[in-house]
């Protein structure tokens, strides 16, 4: 028998940049084209976007070949919405010196940066996300996901953006609830990095729920700074990043067990309490810190309890199938103060017992 | 406008390792549970290797989840039987912590592998190549794909196997035309890469096609030896490693106007007849050594025209749908002498005019 050594050279480091202002998207597309000058340009939306108008005032008089995402939403983040993008791409004659433009919520940015990431064994792509969720959290990052028949983000890669360009302006147009759900990932933010942002966020809720733009502005430059750290940290989710799944491994069981009819910050929200119960379980916190969050969450106007037609028995089915979980049974995100994530044994995610879990499952209805 | 910057570590350098051997298969699955003791096996097969022991062979008593793609071959290599794999692994439990083992040939290796790839955000894989082309060629050196409606591996991505297990007897068990259309990679090897490897394989071509098991080990050496080599420098087929590819410009757009009725090999058989073409129209070539290469393929039983029913116009209409075109008209690999490809500028793929491609085409009817 022969063996022969097969090397894979190290990757040198890169970086890009996240852009952050208010009503520049008509600019826009003149910046990417000056970023971007020899890729052909092609653009993923969802009809939201054209509803809206925001994708009129991206292009201008542009008219790159675009796929508009329809239905809008996560019911079209499936496999089939992927070959269409690329059989699309493929349509245009599009090769491997193309650009996908994602501009859009989370759904249109996680299918156009994977169908980005697997087209012709990848092409690269630049994310302008359009809601309070994708913008806190999923356009930064390098994530990518789609659903299968039986779970949410069963395929994915980590391909990141070569750039993230966040106009807060077209947060106004939202609708109330999407808005609102949005805005718990900048709690979560808040509460595993930064008490100053807690204290912020707790200070400016008001004038935020209105949308007033400058603290919509404030409140990006918090998230992209947070999940930066954390990212540039650990980009494989290898340890550290686990810290941004805080309240979601309870949330994604919730969010299945609703069949999405609850959004995901909704469902992180139920998650997120559901941690700050453990937290108190494990003695890591107290009733105080648990009531400051809760009182946020309420007051953002998402649900803090299990609705009376989620079973804690099919949630605990739901979270043995969390794509994280080894031997069948996930580890949890938790927190020993506001703005610090507890760290076992060097640990970000540690072990829970099921008994636990199910206790404070039942505590939540 | 604010701007913050999210860096990219440098990914560390890795390795995997090819072994080569003959008869070693029935102690394949004692080596893999040695070598990934922690990881849950996910079987990836066909109907093929069902049909020639060769699953049974591996497998011996273990009964891990198996999928059997079925037909077996190109028809089945696309987002439906994808989709079907991964859906597969949900069903069987299985998480991030799972190993893709792939028993087959590059069909097989490519779906299991591009799988692997995108399953909640990658696991590894190893192969287990039984075909001429999988073992001289697409186990090794990380590159996945899966066709389109509308072309050869429109879907893929870059994902390297942990480790590669060659068992040359599973060769035994191929039928003749897929036995023979994989030697063409070889051949390829040798002319890109080793006059000495070129000279081996004219001197025992008699005793490769009735498959000698030790000339088949031999060959295996020399196809990982080279293979390892042009990965290693390039793996992500930024320039050097586009040698591989000789022969495969012409022949990816004779495979496809074939309608797939030509194997892979049959087409870059073909490829490399106008390659050599190529290189005497300017002036890189010489009749003699387009000679040599011409009566090995004829020996070997592959074609080395175009059949009446391919034309010009609708090969040069695919050439510019090849994915690594700029522009609509892909760069060609061409070589200087027997085991040297021609690097210009620094480039190992140069620009040809469509004209003399267009030559070359007529004269190969």
């Amino acid at each position: 028998m022969l063996e022969q050594n097969v090397k894979i050279p190290a990757s040198g480091p890169g970086s890009y940049r996240v852009l952050v202002g208010s009503r520049m998207l008509h600019s826009l597309w003149g910046q990417i084209e000056t970023d971007f000058p020899r890729r052909a340009k092609f653009v993923v939306t969802d009809q939201n976007l054209v509803s809206a108008r925001h994708l009129g005032t991206l292009l201008g008089p542009a008219n790159p070949p675009t796929f508009v995402i329809s239905p809008p939403g996560e019911t079209s983040k499936n496999m089939t919405t992927v070959v269409s993008i690329i059989e699309a791409m493929e349509g245009a004659c599009l090769g491997r010196d193309s650009l996908i433009v994602a501009l859009g919520g989370g759904t249109v940015g996680d299918l156009a940066a994977f169908a980005a990431s697997i087209f012709k064994r990848g092409v690269p792509v630049v994310q302008i996300p359009t809601s309070t969720v994708a913008q806190a959290d999923s356009a930064v990052g390098g994530k990518t996901g789609v659903d299968s028949s039986t779970s949410k983000n069963a395929f994915g890669t980590f391909w990141h953006p070569r750039a993230v360009y966040v106009d807060v302006a077209t947060l106004v147009t939202l609708n109330h609830r999407h808005f609102r759900a949005g805005l718990v990932e900048s709690v979560k933010h808040a509460v595993i990095a930064d008490a100053d942002y807690f204290d912020f966020l707790e200070n400016n809720l008001d004038g935020i729920l209105v949308r007033q733009l400058d603290l919509l502005e404030k409140m990006a430059c918090f998230n992209c700074r947070i999940k930066a750290l954390v990212v540039e940290a650990d980009p494989g989710e290898q340890n550290q990043r686990r810290m941004l799944n805080y309240g979601h491994t309870v949330g994604h069981a919730v969010e299945a067990a609703s069949g999405y009819q609850l959004l995901h910050g909704e469902a992180v929200a139920i998650g997120m309490i559901a941690a700050g119960l453990i937290e108190i379980e494990l003695g890591l916190g107290g009733q105080e810190r648990l009531d400051r969050v809760r009182r946020m969450l309420q007051k953002i106007g998402v649900p803090v309890t299990l609705g009376p037609n989620l079973a804690e028995k099919s949630l605990i089915e739901l979270i043995k199938h969390d794509k994280k979980a080894v031997a069948a049974w996930p580890r949890f995100v938790l927190t020993s103060e506001i703005g610090r994530v507890h760290c076992r044994d060097g640990q970000y995610a540690v072990p829970v017992e099921q008994e636990i879990v199910q206790k404070v499952l039942t505590s939540l209805k």
